[in-house]
């Protein structure tokens, strides 16, 4: 009765393994539910020799790439290789040849999207990407078309499982990072080399695309500031929940309050704030409660008002669902004949720009190493007032190890430039020892309202 | 630049003003996304003398729906009246005469789905209604597009804003529900006649139409056994805290568990549980944790495992964003000719069938009011093992009031008709007062794993 869609997979590793046991056990469902039959034809391996043991016959395994990006009887390509080099040739290599793609490839996209948008629009085709940010959350979609009538007022990610697994047991369980870590690793939640995941930049990839979706500019990479979880101390995660704070690493995008509204009294798009650091959340707050490998996406429309989407991040079985989502619009779009209905990516603010991190204002939590003895803190806080920074609370807790004693500042509202200005005076104070440790705190403020 | 798509509105209330502010307000974005400008060119409403204020041109106001309805020059319709007379014969007439229909209309689309779904394919065109469940949360978008891989493994949703309200209220504030049904009305959140939202009525349009979504088969509102929160007892909702759990009115969809595996192991769709009654959750799960008038749907699929989908659930924006999407799907199935690209609803399973309310199996919280005498519990306990229901925990509240004392068992998984075999035996034993309260529990169990 259906209409089959042919599609080449390139890569069948862990998540091309369950995309293919997936479609064998679905499959049949979603082709009554598309009236259109989605058929992996060929797949593309390193070494042909590996056991897959996969629900497929065997013939259809090849080593040559190139013949399934331009083999004219498949319809859809779908990239699970992952890397920026040779991914980036497959895809362009199948766009030219007139087939839409799919990947769930979020460095690729991240860097190198405006290119791959354009040579897929201009041969006629779409290139998918829903799982490349929050695995099986269909964010992609919820963003460009659910919430399609709203302007972005705020939005903050959990992007990435393996630093909100090991958050999650460092404040849960009192574990200490590299302890954590180590877990993660022994569970399967992280690389060898973690750098991509705990240094922040996998996140950085993800929080890029959302940005760029939501604000009609592409944002690449390196506008990106970017910093991870390594090294956290499990004191600060201590101190921070004792005043009633969760640590996460927080993917934020939103428009620079500051900058002039309108006359129309809209707020402006632009330059907005595009960044990944750790965070401090309040912890009834439901993003502080998205815990473990789970991700979640919260989006605050202008129109729709506060909206959550949470999900497992990553995963086999995860990804696939998201990568079953794309191989359905795709297959609509042939049958449909509409492959640039919901184009790639669609530019609307052609002055969008990403706001330095100077400019970004927020409070802090400071945490100083300084020396028990009087005048210590009116040293300090006349650097603070000297610059305009004010102290919301203050907190010194116990325990002494001889005269050095743990000095916790909670900072209003201030900018970058100014905080790294104050820090670099406070740190050349000869009571204060060691480098500050500055984390940002976001209090999850109500908009202020405009007229209408 | 843009593809004019011209809308005709019927209907100008709460939601058909938001949705005029929102689309004058970000009308030019919206068109930026889609490469197609949005305009409304007709309202209809009841008196055109009511002062709306709205930005638009008073001359397109009428009071004449079928010169909408019927009007060559109107590519979409916008059905925003209500209620199920009326309102079906304007959504037939515009679908007639070859317009796609957009409405926010729950107990329509429940009550007359199929016959409207026939009428739009009959006529080529399509019947869009994500702002029917959930308000401004996209989750029919997100659950027949972006999990369509997925088989619904189980599904629960908070649907009904006024509900959560008062419970929230009652668990939170120690308030009645008297008290807290006032304070909602007195605020808004509840009609005058408040039957439809705390009867459980409109939770179980919105659960007929996720439970059809979901597996394929229609079920009419007359198949959700509806159960809603008027006159709960503080007293439960306060004895459920203590033992850690929270009062929710919970839609709940979800394949008999109990019945046969297939050969080849895979979870059969059928019968399907379609309830919607107060229920007690673990106070630690995130849906519990969903407060005031939110909404949220918590969708498990056999693909992607655990999701979530938050948001406001009522109020004109919320309804408005969701109208904007549709509007939106619509606009571009115009633009690309492809008005059946994802059809108004798709079946899958033709045999597929509401599970009996009397089979359906869980735990249950019970309180009775019995006399403080030796024996009391000996007659009940002896009532329950004879009827296979196992007791998991006892709890006797302090407090006496005479030689009345309030009684609360945990009760094992059970069937239905077991616990309502029990409570008659129950109630009439004479040292037994008045009616015995029963309540479900959702432990949020994990399923059960099953081979691939």
């Amino acid at each position: 009765m259906a209409e089959k869609v042919s599609v080449g997979l390139i890569g069948c590793g862990v998540v091309g393994g369950g995309l293919v046991r997936a479609l064998s056990r679905n499959g049949a469902l979603m082709a009554s539910r598309l009236g259109a039959q989605i058929s992996v034809e060929r797949i593309a391996v390193r070494d042909l020799s590996k056991n897959r043991d996969l629900p497929v016959e065997p013939a259809i395994f090849t080593t040559d790439w190139m013949s399934i990006a331009t083999d004219p009887a498949i319809h859809l390509v779908v990239e699970l290789v992952g890397g920026t080099d040779t991914a980036r040739e497959m895809i362009l290599t199948a766009l030219r040849h007139g087939k839409s793609v799919i990947t769930a490839n979020k460095a690729l996209i991240c860097e190198y999207g405006e290119e791959l948008f354009e040579e897929a629009e201009k041969n006629g085709v779409n290139l998918y990407y829903e799982a490349s940010v929050a695995g099986g959350i269909p964010i992609i979609k919820a963003l460009r078309e659910g919430l399609i009538g709203n302007r972005v007022q705020r939005l903050y990610g959990i992007l990435n499982g393996t630093c909100n697994y090991i958050l999650t047991q460092m404040k849960n369980k009192g574990w200490d990072f590299d302890y954590a870590l180590a877990e993660a690793q022994r569970l399967g939640y992280a690389e060898a080399d973690p750098a991509l995941d705990v240094d922040g930049h996998d996140t950085a990839h993800k929080a890029g695309i959302l940005a760029s979706l939501s604000y009609g500019f592409w944002v690449r990479p390196d506008q990106v500031h970017t910093e991870g979880i390594r090294g956290l101390d499990i004191l600060d995660i201590q101190f921070a929940a004792r005043m009633g704070y969760t640590f996460k690493l927080l993917a934020m995008v939103k428009p620079n309050l500051a900058a002039p509204v309108s006359q129309n009294g809209a707020r402006p798009f632009s330059p907005v704030q595009v960044t990944v650091f750790p965070t401090l959340l309040p912890e009834d707050h439901v993003l502080a409660n998205v815990n473990g490998v789970f991700n979640a996406v919260f989006v605050q429309g202008d129109v729709v008002g506060e909206t959550l989407y949470y999900g497992p991040g990553a995963g086999a079985d995860a990804t696939a669902s998201a990568v079953l989502s794309d191989l359905a619009d795709a297959a609509l779009d042939i049958k449909c004949d509409s492959a640039g209905r919901v184009p790639a990516f669609t530019p609307h603010e052609e002055d969008g720009e990403v706001q330095d991190i100077d400019s970004v204002v927020c409070p802090f939590y400071l945490r100083l190493q300084v020396m028990d003895r009087p005048g210590t803190m009116a040293n300090i806080a006349s650097i603070l007032g000297d610059l305009n920074i004010g102290i919301s609370s203050m907190f010194q807790p116990e325990g002494h190890e001889g005269d050095r004693v743990p000095l916790v500042l909670m900072i209003h509202d201030a900018r970058h430039d100014a905080m790294r200005e104050a820090l670099k005076k406070i740190g050349q104070l000869d009571v204060v020892f060691g480098d500050p440790v500055m984390i940002r705190v976001e209090p999850f403020d109500p908009l202020p309202v405009l007229a209408d």
